[in-house]
């Protein structure tokens, strides 16, 4: 399992994987789900990912190669590194999935393995606006919006309800974002084994054409350790303090 | 869907459920998961249930009629009012839903309906220690203990993190759990449309031997409106008070 959580805000994008993979509970590595294309001050694209390793990282090997864009068969070799918007990054994505969806899939049924992946793509190019795309294993996407600021992929539901509660597209700092991507990255691994350290976090202010941050966030982080413990006072603290009920 | 959460305290149990049954999203109905049998003074067991309805409806009507138990097929009849032990309540549980299991889980397979049945299982009878069960589908059962203090069935993944960080056998009062089951409900019932209000909640406190408290909680309800804005904002109010990584 895997949990990527992507957040979409009025400053920037806050983007955090985990790097846990596991065939079996006794078959657990760290492969980092990362990865960036960028070219600063012209566009900058991270993209990260859930599913099969096997699926995923042949997804990941098609982009590095290029593909030939489906709607345009006599055209040039899209790579991140040239597609002209981010919905056309979105596509190569899908593309990608697919073609490996043709590849594999019957004999992956065979063998009783389904065939899963899914993406999260934040970024943006010079001229255009920030966007943050999640890619299904069918290779079709959606966005990120004002109203559902936020997109996760893998094992979603434990680090969602902090989300559903505290994030604000415009209220939200990109700093802020950072502590509720962590605070639900932490619930996510309290509860789920197959989700853990070491994490990968980019930040990325708007209109900067570079990653602002990227950083490698290891199990003894001492932020994140207090952080952790911080929260879980808070809590403790936060619903002792309310009213008793009537009924109780 | 449907999510039941009960815990397991020194001062006693908290039970809460949710009344929502859906078959598709376009046929949604209430019915209370919600069972007690009581002979105050000397017994009071409260079960909850999930899955398939006519499953557990059935389980709760065999349940009623009462069964031989399995061990001992010359004996009297088992019912929730003579049982003698909570591990014999949740052996009737058990044997019921493996008898429903015989009778309709081929009929249901050919319709590709699943056979799911889940079901919480809480009280006392005089003399002995308060106990609460998880019963599963195949009729075998897990306590809760001081270790793990909770145990939920259906829809649990939401509700589970501030359970994980807040609850504690003996640092948590009855009024305390409470406040935290009914935290746990509302971000579940935020995240998943198929569990609903009202809800049935049930409080026990250890060597009273009947039910302190069963009340029904409609969406309007003051006090959970309250406990659930007060929790957002608290949660907003400290994850901006914690300091900002150095790295963001």
């Amino acid at each position: 399992m895997t949990y990527c959580v992507g957040l979409y805000l009025e400053e920037g994008l806050v983007m955090l994987a985990d790097t846990r993979t596991n065939a079996g509970v006794d078959n657990i590595s760290t492969y980092s789900k990362t990865f960036i294309w960028e070219n600063p001050g012209e566009r900058t694209i991270t993209m990260m990912s859930a599913g099969n390793l096997a699926v995923t990282q042949a997804v990941v090997a098609l982009i590095e190669e290029g593909l030939v864009p489906e709607e345009h068969p006599d055209g040039d070799i899209h790579t991140m590194y040239n597609v002209p918007t981010m919905f056309k990054a979105a596509r190569l994505v899908g593309q990608a999935v697919r073609q490996v969806y043709i590849e594999d899939a019957e004999a992956m049924e065979a063998q009783n393995t389904t065939f899963s992946a899914s993406f999260l793509l934040g970024g943006q190019i010079r001229g255009r606006g920030m966007r943050l795309f999640q890619v299904y294993a069918a290779g079709n996407f959606i966005n990120a919006t004002e109203d559902t600021p936020f997109l996760q992929i893998g094992e979603h539901k434990y680090g969602k309800p902090i989300l559903d509660r505290a994030l604000d597209y415009g209220g939200t700092s990109l700093t802020e974002g950072t502590k509720l991507a962590l605070l639900s990255m932490d619930s996510t691994i309290r509860s789920n084994l197959t989700v853990g350290f070491p994490l990968d976090l980019v930040i990325y202010r708007k209109d900067e054409l570079k990653v602002g941050v990227k950083v490698r966030i290891k199990e003894d982080d001492p932020y994140f350790k207090d952080l952790s413990s911080r929260w879980s006072e808070a809590l403790r603290a936060a619903y002792q303090a309310f009213p008793s009920p009537d009924w109780a």
